[in-house]
């Protein structure tokens, strides 16, 4: 059987602190419609898509740092987003800055969400791993502060029946992370949806600088490959506010093999018509898991989170 | 730091079935004077080193089947090899079936021990991800009966105190899942010794045949990276009793990176002297598995087996 999917990955080139949402908007809206006119049924934008990655500086004044949060979704400043994709008939990944209130408390994640042909959002996803630190390092060249400004995700990692497949989401540093893709895959995941905004120099550890491109694509190809899933990348690339980003958006197929990617940094719609059923030869063979896995002896997995010596 | 531990991976062609344990022992030994002379600390052998790779006949005469397991280790055949490695003041790490005796039961399993230089057992692996089938299936060219031959190990996925460093062991399929790694990993794991048989028709899913040594190389790669630790991979390589194997015996790096690869098929050394702290910055940073992971969210992995749609 074949079950044809054809997505866009929407890499963004750099949004800088003094573009305005419409202003973004506006370049989303060019990618649907050339999404559109390559035949996609689905465009995926990046993590944090409607503002600069602001993470990278340490803020204090609470006003400042909702200000690049969304209070709703759309809002008066995305409907057109969400009007034009429905017009066309396509889906959409969006992730964005979310500014919750559950249980009258205001709550703060790093979130993206699935649009269906229709204008519904009928998937959210809270980013899990948020990497960085919570408190101000003034030796770094730039702050990494997605622990001060985002809570971690209290949504697990669902997968949504959506556009005919069944549908992941997990952002940036997730990717990193095998369980990410592991507790989608347990949940027969066809295609993961991924944003990322990667700065290419690591503070804590640069020596790890000049493996990050293949670090990117190793992760995501690990992750496709053992759970027979396609994964969609989708990067902010160029400079930021000064601080240079990985880009290399690709569509990484259920084999593993990078099947598209894009040859820029800047804002470019990297197109692939994926076989969602092209997985189910690894999930019905080698990681057939209800074959072959051992759960029994993966508790550590879960009743230990840091390592500790044998 | 550095901490300096100089690996050999001794790849091994083919062993076929007319080859007496003797003669095979004579190749190890061989392979060990050839790690000394090239400064090795440490040795590693592939999977069920002393005969051939069995599982690929359907056998039902019991006796015939335990010709191919050891009761003892050291027995009679396999001393000198342990005698050749106190000699020569080096470790090694062996792959064999091992027909064990527990509660007055006869126990068969894949397994895997790691021999310090003294020439003392100091670690143990029974292979917990058995591949193929139990039952025979006549429409494969050839059979992979590891879940007949073999129980699934019950001794978890242990990290040793070896060689200066934190020493575990995988076994051939078991690195195509990333919860073998991860349970290591938690273990502060530093040096992953993994030895494989992997026949490059695959019965079950002949399309993946041309990735094979992709899958093979991402999977290591990808366990290394993650966890911040040397993995060293060993193949059985060339044609044995008709049925061509990967080989491709590799040694990789904490940052993923393939540092010494086998260039045949036959009996080769592979030779790296690795830093068993080259991890550490990865274990630090990225991978502080306690600033970062969140077992919560993970829960899936231990209480589901196999994949349900959501």
């Amino acid at each position: 059987m074949t079950r044809f999917l054809t997505v866009g990955a929407a890499q963004m080139g750099p949004i800088q602190r003094s573009h305005s949402r419409r202003e973004v908007v506006e370049r989303l809206v060019a990618h649907l419609r050339e999404g559109k006119r390559m035949g996609c049924d689905l465009v995926v934008f990046p993590e944090l898509t409607l503002t600069t990655f602001f993470p990278r500086w340490y803020m204090t004044d609470q006003a400042e740092i909702d200000a690049f949060f969304e209070a709703e979704m759309p809002s008066n400043e995305t409907a057109p987003l969400f009007n034009e994709a429905k017009r066309l008939g396509l889906g959409f990944c969006l992730g964005y800055a979310e500014l919750a209130r559950e249980n009258g408390r205001v709550r703060r994640f790093n979130t993206s969400i699935i649009v269906e042909r229709d204008g519904q959002v009928v998937g959210k996803y809270r980013k899990v791993h948020l990497p960085g630190h919570a408190e101000h390092e003034p030796q770094r060249p730039f702050q990494h502060l997605e622990k001060r400004y985002f809570e971690v995700g209290n949504l697990g990692f669902p997968v949504f029946k959506a556009f005919g497949g069944n549908i992941g989401m997990c952002i940036c540093n997730d990717r990193r992370w095998p369980e990410t893709y592991r507790v989608m895959g347990l949940q027969n995941v066809e295609m993961v949806l991924l944003g990322y905004n990667t700065p290419i120099h690591n503070a804590p550890a640069p020596d790890h600088d000049e493996h990050t491109w293949f670090h990117n694509q190793l992760s995501m190809q690990a992750g496709a490959y053992q759970n027979g899933t396609w994964v969609v990348g989708v990067a902010k690339g160029g400079t930021e506010e000064g601080i240079p980003s990985l880009a290399d958006s690709m569509i990484v197929a259920p084999s593993g093999k990078v099947v598209a990617r894009a040859g820029g940094d800047g804002d470019e719609l990297v197109v692939h018509r994926c076989d969602l059923d092209a997985g189910q030869s690894y999930k019905r063979s080698t990681f057939n898991f209800a074959v072959h896995r051992q759960p029994d002896q993966y508790r550590m997995i879960v009743e230990r989170k840091g390592a500790m010596d044998p």
